[in-house]
């Protein structure tokens, strides 16, 4: 018997539900894009060789979305063990279902070369400053504005995400907000570096003057303080969608922190929304996805069960070492391809495969 | 008998086939924004009540569209006689219809306060400098990834843009195209100021040391010398979405400038494309928008037959004595509520009055 490519994580019934409803619709990928001073840090963040090209990051990933290769960088973004952006896996789903994408920038340093949404937003500041995203009230607005429009579409949206660092934001945002994440935030490291995130989201509380909980009914507050724009964007973008069409937040723990944004802000959005991430995030033992959503809302977790251990190369089998893992949709992006059956997880691999040898060996070019 | 709601102007069985197909798919309305220092050449542009406020214009007009008043400015957007911006027309039609928009920043001195798509593009110089807008490769290039994106959602693309002065530029890219346009491009004032514009074409093709026609086969090259970055931008939309789904150019005369490119570039995609535009366009004895694109190709016309004889407003009576007549994608809007026939002339007026009524009286609060 051949194993299921997608999987049902929790509330097996409502996640075949919710698979059901995306089936029979079109989706449009966003992929939401941000940097902070945060993920400077030394070893906290691996999106990125090393912490100064972090900024890169997110604009590369837009670019291989868009172009298949990258445009404001010579290489492709690398963790600083070489392995690759998960934004490959993305952009190969895009390819195999003609699946269209926008961009939307939350709020970076660098901006992509190809075209995106402007939200009007900053990058955020290092989080130990206690002010770390002041411009999140006016991010979450124009997002909820883009969502309105996008969602006038009908289909569905799934919300990737590249925001170098964004674990560690994620973790102080939940800290604020009452729920227990220390020790379940996931890394795209091989090493989890979990006594630096919570080091680090402990000292932005305590900055910020707050206690654990404490802006548990003041969600946009708690990103202004302790959190990034993407984390703004992506809520919004889901507030304003979901009164029209079903949402899949399409990444990893981070996407626990906009559950937990969204269940304050407007808690019937939670009815149209599920988490779409990977099989390699949901096994990877140092990380608790399914700990932190249970503590927020009962919504279903959709994962695509990708098998990278034959792959012919050594960063693609890297993932199954739990190293990357997910990021830039990559999960939520496979799942929308395969969610009717007529892509497997093995033509993605094919497909992934072929894409990463061509950028290898062509230098970055397709 | 009732009049008809939608004029078919030229190629009438061309027209209806087009409306035809229209109608069994959902629009998108994107509208193109742009600046250019053109536009401040006294008496020349009627889109802002003086000319440093038409950097204004076009931001005021994109939040007009999804917010339903502006941000940028205190006043809704009015000629020097006081007439009112023909977005409030575009806002009531996409109302009416729950038609998605999505702002797409060509290149403007002054940003909209809403989220909007950035092309990378700078704002337009003085025509008469002959280096009138040198991003145009670019801006066009970033036009048509972004419009192969969009046409991936299906349904269909109806174009629209906000330019102060863009008639202006409009022809000097037809002269350097060759098309005859002298005495033909429209003006949103109720006096044509055929003979400035001239003088300032001419003005532009003498400095970049273009003669008439000389740049028939370089339509980017003409953008770069003599034209403005939404000339660029909507042929890049243009091209990139009509492989997949119909596309409405919903302007004027600067349409017909637009045709002549996508003309030039990828002729095969005229077969997607009409123009749609108003009736008081077509009625305007000032302009010739027939006699342009009769120049260059057989695409159909299309025209929104608002009347507004019976307005309450004097703001939206002055329609009918041909000042404003068309702008912010208003024809094409109007057509694309109008083309299945559930909503009707009637219907629009009685909603562009009270959203207008509300704009006045509420102080641009709605």
């Amino acid at each position: 018997m051949k194993k299921a490519d997608v999987l049902f994580v929790s509330n097996k019934t409502k996640g075949r539900q919710f698979a059901k409803r995306l089936a029979s619709r079109n989706p449009l990928l966003t992929c939401v894009l941000g940097t902070t001073e945060t993920a400077k840090i030394p070893r906290i963040s691996a999106a990125g060789k090393n912490p100064n090209l972090t900024d890169y990051t997110p604009p590369a990933d837009a670019e291989i979305l868009l172009l298949g290769r990258c445009r404001c960088i010579k290489q492709i973004p690398v963790t600083p063990e070489g392995i690759p952006t998960p934004a490959l896996i993305t952009r190969t789903a895009l390819q195999l279902s003609n699946i269209p994408s926008l961009i939307v920038d939350a709020g970076s340093r660098i901006k992509p070369m190809v075209p995106f949404v402007n939200l009007n937003g900053n990058y955020g500041e290092d989080i130990r400053s206690g002010k770390a995203c002041e411009d999140a009230p006016k991010i979450f607005q124009n997002a909820k504005m883009l969502g309105e429009q996008l969602s006038k579409l009908g289909g569905y949206l799934v919300i990737g995400e590249s925001i170098p660092g964004g674990t560690s934001t994620a973790l102080a945002v939940l800290l604020a907000l009452g729920i227990d994440a220390i020790g379940k935030v996931s890394s795209s490291m091989s090493i989890n570096p979990h006594r630096l995130k919570t080091e680090v989201a402990k000292t932005a509380l305590k900055t910020a003057k707050i206690e654990r909980g404490q802006l548990s009914e003041k969600p946009i507050e708690a990103v202004s303080k302790v959190g990034d724009p993407v984390l703004a964007a992506v809520a919004g973008l889901a507030v304003g969608a979901t009164g029209n069409i079903p949402v899949m937040l399409a990444g990893g723990t981070q996407m626990g922190a906009v559950l937990s944004l969204i269940q304050r802000i407007k808690p019937n959005a939670l009815e149209n929304i599920a988490i779409g991430t990977t099989g390699w995030l949901i096994e990877d033992s140092t990380s608790d996805l399914v700990g932190i959503v249970r503590q927020i809302a009962d919504v279903p977790i959709l994962a695509a069960n990708l098998d990278f251990s034959s792959s012919r190369s050594d960063g693609l089998r890297a993932y199954e070492k739990g190293i990357v893992k997910e990021g830039v949709g990559a999960g939520g992006a496979v799942i929308a391809t395969m969610i009717n059956g007529s892509i497997t997880s093995e033509i993605v691999l094919k497909n992934v495969e072929e894409h990463y040898a061509k950028l290898i060996m062509g230098g970055n070019r397709l």
